[in-house]
């Protein structure tokens, strides 16, 4: 193992990252040399947690999670980093009917941080303020630790906002790696990011914006696929098309899910409201009115009946590229006749990759400590590097 | 110290057990050695701990718990045990309400146990459900671990179940051996396992069931005494019979309080649910029936005021050998007078035993930590001899 | 930073006390060299955490919190200081709606104590409960230790209480004696613990009873002012007329906040509720009197707005000695025209101490810290010094 691992540092140790002192909030802002030392980390982290080696490179300090909306995967991901690393976990848990504003935000956020090392928020329920708050928090703790408030700059963790869901996409993107050999195999492979029928509403929008987002770094053939009118947030649409010429990939939006899959290597079918239905939803939950959210909730499930169609299945599946392509999931996935009538996915589909989407999420953890690590290391292969001598 | 603690270490090395890599469920499953090597790792960790001797065998990992039920004592033996052994703990907090099945169970398992160690299920309330559930989560893992989802087999280790509490059994049969003397000197001796009035109802069958299918494999003369109609699952009846012939002891199975009391060494009077409430409560908390719940409850409140004279008092334990037997109680109690106007046992009997009670208890951070031990290393006795050397 | 640190150590090495196996609950049952060393360790471990020098003092062991009311800031206060020493969190997560006495406080507390070195309580809704139940908790424990149930005794720390918050006003203390140089610098020094307005009701009375009780002993020349009827538990202004005698400073008694504020040199305006309100609420919330609660809140709110004039503004702080005086506060604060329409202090004040109030608040983890190390460790400063020389 070790020469495999050596040789991995001595990559992360020849990266440039601005990473150190500063958060992990979208993977848009990070270059694409900061994005190959996250994975290049979690893999070495991977590696050194499977050979049981201690990687506790903290003595002590807080890793405090804040979750705005309900989690289970997310929340153990995180808790499996902080403990990897040797940091103790500290759930702040608000008063979940009401965002604080203002003062509230930039006190708490010192309050919480004495210790704190790495601050993990989700926050993907209200369009337009996840990724607003996490800004706010950053900047309240940027100016805690200037003004000697903190002794340290605790590193904000996106563990999911209303924009982007990083530790998802990298946690994807490591899977995507792990299947196709390495990160240059993925150039001109075809990923197929599509809508899916879902008896639910109100699924966020982070992953498929984050998903198309990331993966057109890396010259991937990226197609978009949803009915009309289930529009993600027009500048993560703006990122794709950038990123794909940068990258001499592609990006391509339609409405036909057999389309995006035909010829797919990978494909990501899953479910989410459209954009316009979050903001209404966030206007409506604001102010607190129930009866038309009641309403809103029951005319989004009537239209997503229209299209149930929307399933991956078997005929879906023989489509893409020698019938054969991954499929991908954040979880948990509806499965039809397994977690619902209809749903996103067809259970024998499904069950092929069960234990691939089972492996892709089980990156997550390592991704997250990867952040916590160069967020708060200036030379995170020296810190790794000593784990092995020890 | 170091002498004695030498002398455990070296009975556990010499013992055989098949309990690496495995989950501790029932007590029933288990040899006789691997029982005795729980109390022998339980014992030699209660020692180290006492000396203030560091005993985290784990560099990180985490001891995963989910009570099903609610829980004081068990969440902090839980907790203990894991610190105790340098693990983190998180706790999975289930909606309340429903229980997980097919899928969900499957993928959650896996979710939660990317660097779990071990985790603890209590799962108490549906007769026919908790052992069931167990084993699906360990089959989970088992699947996640073989197939490469997760870098280890984390241990399920049942914290109560419908069938059986081993944690809770192990501790008290660890309070028997240290008042007797030893394992050996508890042959021959008589425990009274009986039924005892308490004005509330529902009580888990657990605590009665481990008791007669652990302590007639140490050649103890086991009596159950309930109540006609309060019956326990046959199966564990079949288990203390069986043992008990086995290992040279008896069971015995009365309707008669004092006839267990006479001459006993050992009492146990605690409340219980009939199994065939429980059935009926697991059916209607299923439907949600709430109006006929109330009835059920109503009934058996009513029911269990006709053995309102099953009350551990100064009389009854005038019959125990010598009117000095050792009275036991996993607690809480129902003290009459104290916490309710009629219960278990009278108030002067149970203040007699009281520090004896929170001794009892006591092992159980040290039960659990133990089986955590055994069933995460392969030559447990060898992890813990290195703590000695450090 | 090592010579200053020596220092310290030496400092502290010097001192005698008697918080070695013993609580800390209220500051005025505790001598000067106890309080002197509570800000020493706290200093010194301060110190270190900036130094990134491993603090862990604990090899394992569990720090218990139970907050029988809401906290978020001495919640992380608490977590931040066990994971400084090296103790895992566990907290206690008792019914809210039911205060327990007798048999299950003595039983609880043992039961949750096994592996336990600190039990941290927050208990200040009930009026002459919380302290009580905080010595009832030690006994139980005490108790528990002597007769072996307990292999340590776990030290029970005042997180506030009803006549006391020594973690809030010995961080204030350690706030003072930074901004002025020294606790010498102290003597003779004005501080104004003033009521203040706020549109909310039932604010406990416990941090202008601990101010007034501590700053007393350090020669402060300490005036406490609030409106007729506002009135605080007589024992703490007898502790405050006591202390300003022996320490020759002194203690003075107004109605009036600008007679206060008149050369003061440090002025802390908070709000708190009279306490014959809180009797009164404490009698409502046991009989559970919901209606009567209500009026009780109306009548308080009602009679509260009669004084909205007692706000810290431009205006009162230009009555402090130069315009100057420091203004602390325990936040969160209630400022106007930002939290509420009228409150304690308005938003230009506030925003002028905004940050000192951050570092106020930021010593708290680290007097908890002290509080946990010097009632475990009988040579605490050797404890420290050996951190030093790993």
């Amino acid at each position: 193992m070790n020469d495999n691992v050596q040789e991995l540092l001595d990559q992360l140790g020849a990266l440039k990252t601005g990473l150190h002192q500063h958060d992990f909030l979208l993977t848009w802002e990070r270059t694409p040399d900061e994005l190959r030392a996250v994975l290049l980390a979690a893999e070495i982290l991977e590696q050194l947690h499977r050979e049981k080696i201690d990687t506790s490179v903290f003595n002590s300090g807080l890793a405090v999670s804040n979750f705005r909306d309900q989690s289970t995967r997310t929340r153990f991901s995180f808790a499996s980093a902080a403990n990897l690393l040797g940091l103790g976990v500290a759930d702040l848990d608000e008063s979940k009917s009401q965002i604080a504003h203002g003062e509230t935000v930039r006190e708490t956020a010192n309050m919480i941080s004495f210790t704190a090392e790495v601050l993990g928020i989700r926050d993907d329920i209200f369009l337009g303020e996840g990724h607003k708050y996490m800004l706010e928090v950053a900047a309240a703790v940027e100016e805690g630790f200037r003004e000697g408030v903190l002794p340290q700059r605790p590193a904000v963790v996106n563990l999911q906002c209303d924009l982007d869901h990083p530790t998802q996409s990298l946690a994807d993107l490591m899977h995507l790696q792990q299947t196709f050999g390495s990160l240059d195999a993925l150039r001109g492979k075809k990923i197929a990011m599509t809508w899916a029928y879902s008896p639910s509403y109100g699924k966020p929008l982070s992953v498929p914006q984050a998903i198309i987002s990331l993966m057109t770094r890396f010259g991937m053939e990226v197609v978009l696929a949803h009915p009309e009118g289930y529009d993600l947030v027009p500048e993560t649409l703006d990122n794709a098309r950038e990123f794909a010429e940068q990258s001499g990939g592609s990006f391509t939006h339609v409405h036909d899910m057999a389309e995006a899959f035909a010829d797919a290597d990978v494909v990501y079918p899953k479910s989410w409201a459209p954009m316009h239905v979050m903001e209404q939803r966030s206007r409506l939950l604001r102010g607190g009115e129930s009866a038309k959210l009641a309403e809103l909730e029951k005319q989004c499930l009537e239209n997503n009946k229209r299209h149930v169609d929307w399933e991956c299945n078997e005929a879906m599946m023989a489509k893409t590229r020698g019938g054969a392509a991954l499929y991908m999931h954040c979880l948990p996935a509806d499965i039809t006749g397994v977690s619902c009538e209809a749903g996103e996915v067809a259970a024998s589909v499904f069950e092929k990759y069960r234990l691939d989407t089972y492996r892709e999420a089980g990156h997550k953890p390592f991704v997250i400590a990867a952040m916590m690590l160069l967020t708060r290391f200036e030379h995170p292969a020296e810190v790794l590097r000593r784990l092995l001598n020890q």
